[in-house]
């Protein structure tokens, strides 16, 4: 295997630092914000629920009442984007009706396995730690997709998960029964954060049981 | 901005696919999955904790026991790699120090900032949700980070969320103060499941406000 930095999509994963400031002169368009927001969707979920959802903070006063959430976060008044992600642990009752319709108009399912899934979604969804576990589990897999698709697209993100809660569900409408993820500040990068480091994979990899070392021989690079 | 076809790295994003079946005759190579690994260990957490962990579960015994604490997911046995993927709430106070000494050996972070990061570190890992979620999260941005990387590398991935809890915990030796995010089948896919569809970004997008239209520009692409 090459090694990541000579592979072009590996590279926007090695490369991606989180950016310590932005530069509030360059612009964010609609057109590559949605083209972002679009990939994110990409992202798996069980059943294809597609349980994330993102509020899309431009405006500057917006992005200073949302700063003012987070103890001062000034990344996102810098940024020209803010990214409010939230997970909805309802989603199977609102939307499963929908996403089976389209699955099968694509061929992506049959109407047998379509029937199932209808049979099944609910236990499916509640099963184990339930449906907000499950929930901000699959929003995090999308968020992952875009800060990644963010680093390949040369533009920088920061993510945030130090704010005031009931605030922002007040200033942002935010209703109880979606859970807030957390923030992303997303625009160009003045400054990427120092790399701070990773422990070695003997640190958080087991072999074959919890507790037991996994050694691989040592990757190329 | 390019189209995703464009760039590699939005390819791999824009291509990836949940593996349908992997072909079980092709292996992946442990230096080729610790890359994947610690690629997946570049995504970003709150202190820079890494509060994932990863049982890698190779052998075929192991991943057939995997199998009989999912309802019977043939994945596991085709594929040549599972892992199990897990979030450490723990993290803040087992890791914290390791982690803060490395920084200050990079040069990542200031000996002051280095201080108050440690006084302050157990209140803002416990805040708001509350520390297994907030691991939670970390972990799945690595899990996401992961299957991203194998797409780009040739490889494909399955996230699985349906098992037995305490069967998987008693099967593998997962203790209860780590909490188990879900299963990732690796290999090389034999069959793509078919693409089944998103949401329109106006279903999990707002503008400024929870529940209030965002309406960019169609994207390019």
């Amino acid at each position: 295997m090459s090694r990541p930095e000579d592979d072009p999509a590996l590279r926007a994963i090695a490369s991606r630092r989180t950016a310590r400031r932005f530069d509030p002169d360059r612009p964010l368009p609609d057109d590559r914000l949605a083209r972002l927001l679009a990939l994110a969707a990409l992202a798996p979920s069980p059943m294809n629920l597609q349980p994330w959802r993102f509020v899309v903070v431009r405006d500057h006063r917006n992005r200073r009442r949302l700063r003012a959430c987070t103890f001062g976060e000034a990344r996102l008044t810098q940024a020209p984007v803010a990214l409010i992600v939230l997970a909805y642990p309802g989603a199977d009752r609102v939307d499963l009706a929908e996403v089976l319709g389209r699955m099968l108009e694509l061929g992506a399912i049959s109407p047998e396995e379509a029937a199932r899934v209808r049979a099944t979604a609910a236990r499916e969804w509640a099963r184990g730690d339930g449906p907000t576990l499950r929930a901000v589990r699959s929003a995090m897999l999308a968020a992952a997709t875009l800060m990644i698709a963010a680093e390949a697209s040369g533009l920088a993100s920061c993510w945030l998960e130090g704010f005031e809660e009931e605030k922002l569900r007040e200033g942002f409408g935010i209703p109880d029964d979606h859970a807030i993820c957390g923030l992303i500040a997303l625009g160009h990068a003045a400054e990427a954060a120092p790399f701070p480091g990773r422990f070695d994979l003997d640190h958080s990899c087991f072999g074959e049981h919890f507790g037991r070392p996994w050694s691989p021989e040592e990757p190329e690079g």
